[in-house]
């Protein structure tokens, strides 16, 4: 980055009518968190992003302040008040950088709450554009050929499609650019204006430089985009830890069976000290029979519940077992076991995998691949049982 | 519906290659079933669309033949070859008509196999409008602005979004106007033509009616499409039979905790000869202690499995025990059971929900309501426990 002091403003304030639901869509959780909290996160990530200002409606400020930014940590976020449109929200947002930030920003980036990807390399060079431009802003092809309808309902004409791009964000704006064109810019633009871009062409002459980002440009606006958005969250924020002691062979095949399903996975010998934190969403034991509840209880809490997690990770207790009669009251023993830590580790899905014979590896893994996709908290404490057991 | 004979043109010989994915995304799969089929579904319900021609590459058109038409009993569908291009593909299917059409279809229906959607009413007005103006097609708002980049790469104009939409399928056309304006237009349109609309409109002087639609318009285009297709559709798709014999009050509470969720459900007392045809593709059965292993075992293979099931349906078996010692060998038993009624019914999935204590309804509603969403047959055979046992 080109060291330019960068502020985010992110408004937050719609009201989802689209969506036909009754919480806002921004507040809409995936894997138990937020969606306006991955959108924060994703600026969060970006070291050279000084401050985020979430713009929202007055009821919510104090839910947003108490449930959202210090649970999941957002700590270079504060918040004000929105207004009745967005542009509204957005000039609030530009009118509060004086109150929190130090000095004065050289960019603005404007962006939608409901736009969780965020891509730093894209925003760079957003920003590299409004510095040297004024105003710089994410573009995609358009997936549909738009058409001019006349006054009857008929068709008038296609666009040629290669001339035109949708407008989307994140926007880039030289801080006084966007002061001023909020500052000059009529009640009728505020009310019923779509774009910062126009404002900023209209009343600064500034034409912004469109850049063509990725296809996680879009915005979630019904029902379907939350699906989507559901997809990709839990695709992405998927990487495992993958542990064992002494039963190599296993947890090579799920190695491998994780990789080959696109899991990103780490696979290390488990020891006395390492999983204090943890810095992957999912971890994965693999155990053998003689030491598997000892580990397990240490873990989890007789030594002061060493395994930290993130809300939204899962733990996989993998454990393979004979098929004497002794496997009917270790299947029980591990079962209560598994209740017990789903207790103690509340935003955490806990699950357990038993399996009994070697040619059960395939259903296995399909198991363990699907319960890391889902991380289900509905399912914590459930274990699974793959062969005769 | 006014009484046209109406055909469908779906090209299905897309390559994805905006999904990253090997397979091609109508073959790729929903709940068991490839989207290809849903779409094929959507225009089969229908009554009075006559015949469905999918169109495909050559090497595609024997699975779909023997894979596809058959296994989802598309009974009113046939395949044809399609060309290098979309219209090219869309020609052929224009061509093909005459060969496996009794007579002349009045109307033909143009669409996208990757848009599973499709509306019945407003097919009919799109098929009425067109058989009033020569053709018809769905629209749909602009979710973004559309702007005009000028060569530089900069903001040129936002155009203002009210005047233009975005043009979504189905595209109705006078059979004679879609033959004749595809025999009229050249190499170039067939190579590099985006609508159908602009040929109408361009070589038969036909402007086409535009009729806005639902936002269930869209396309599957990329990855995040696909995730939203298959919220939607499991969404959609879902409708529960409830069935009891003595346990009352759990059933209730069950069927509120559906209906709550949104989810369509139909509770009926069970009796014994009902159960052997299945319109619901949710069988949620609430037993009691008596009687629940002989009522599984008679409706899962004993005589002769009389649960006859929908590829991508779910049977749930949910029973109350008590806190006795009795318990772990029932919770055996029923494990055992669900097991052995998962090998039965391949397609289908089987779970069990085992539940002691009613202060643990809700958790046991959530996992059922999980389990029906999800209808994941990775998970078939298991058994879910709700508390103590």
């Amino acid at each position: 980055m080109d060291g330019s002091r960068v502020v985010v403003v992110l408004p937050a304030g719609g009201c989802s009518m689209r969506m036909n639901t009754d919480t806002p869509k921004q507040y809409m959780t995936i894997l138990n968190r937020p969606l306006l909290s991955y959108t924060i996160e994703a600026f969060e990530r970006i070291s050279w992003v000084e401050q985020i200002i979430v713009v929202t409606a007055k009821e919510q400020i104090e839910f947003v302040n108490k449930e959202i930014l210090p649970k999941y940590g957002h700590s270079k976020t504060c918040i004000t008040e929105g207004g009745t449109t967005r542009h509204h929200s957005i000039y609030n947002g530009v009118k509060h950088i004086a109150s929190v930030f130090v000095g004065k920003p050289d960019i603005v980036v404007v962006h939608d709450a409901v736009r969780p990807f965020v891509d730093e390399h894209l925003l760079g060079e957003l920003v590299s554009e409004a510095k040297r431009h004024g105003a710089s802003a994410a573009i995609r092809p358009l997936v549909s050929t738009v058409i001019a309808v006349n006054k009857e309902g008929f068709l008038d004409e296609s666009l040629e499609r290669s001339k035109y791009r949708a407008s989307e964000t994140p926007q880039t704006f030289q801080y006084d650019i966007i002061k001023s064109a909020y500052e000059k810019c009529s009640d009728y633009d505020f009310e019923f204006g779509t774009e910062c871009l126009h404002l900023a062409l209209q009343y600064t002459g500034t034409s912004a430089k469109l850049v063509e980002g990725s296809s996680d440009l879009w915005k979630v606006t019904y029902k379907k985009d939350f699906y989507a958005a559901e997809g990709i969250l839990k695709e992405r924020s998927t990487s495992v830890r993958l542990l064992y002691k002494n039963e190599e062979s296993i947890a090579c095949t799920v190695h491998s069976a994780l990789e080959a399903a696109g899991i990103k996975t780490n696979k290390e010998i488990i020891s006395n000290n390492d999983i204090s934190t943890m810095t992957h969403n999912c971890l994965v034991l693999v155990h053998d029979v003689n030491t598997a509840m000892d580990t397990i209880k240490q873990l989890h809490n007789t030594e002061g519940q060493r395994v930290t997690a993130n809300c939204g990770s899962i733990i996989i207790h993998v454990l393979q077992i004979a098929a004497t009669s002794e496997r009917f009251s270790l299947h029980r023993k591990f079962q209560n076991l598994m209740r017990e830590c789903s207790r103690e580790t509340r935003d955490t899905c806990v699950n357990g995998v038993l399996f009994e014979g070697s040619s059960m590896e395939d259903k296995m893994c399909a198991i363990i691949q699907n319960l890391i996709r889902d991380r289900n908290i509905v399912f914590t404490g459930q274990v699974f049982l793959v062969g005769e057991i």
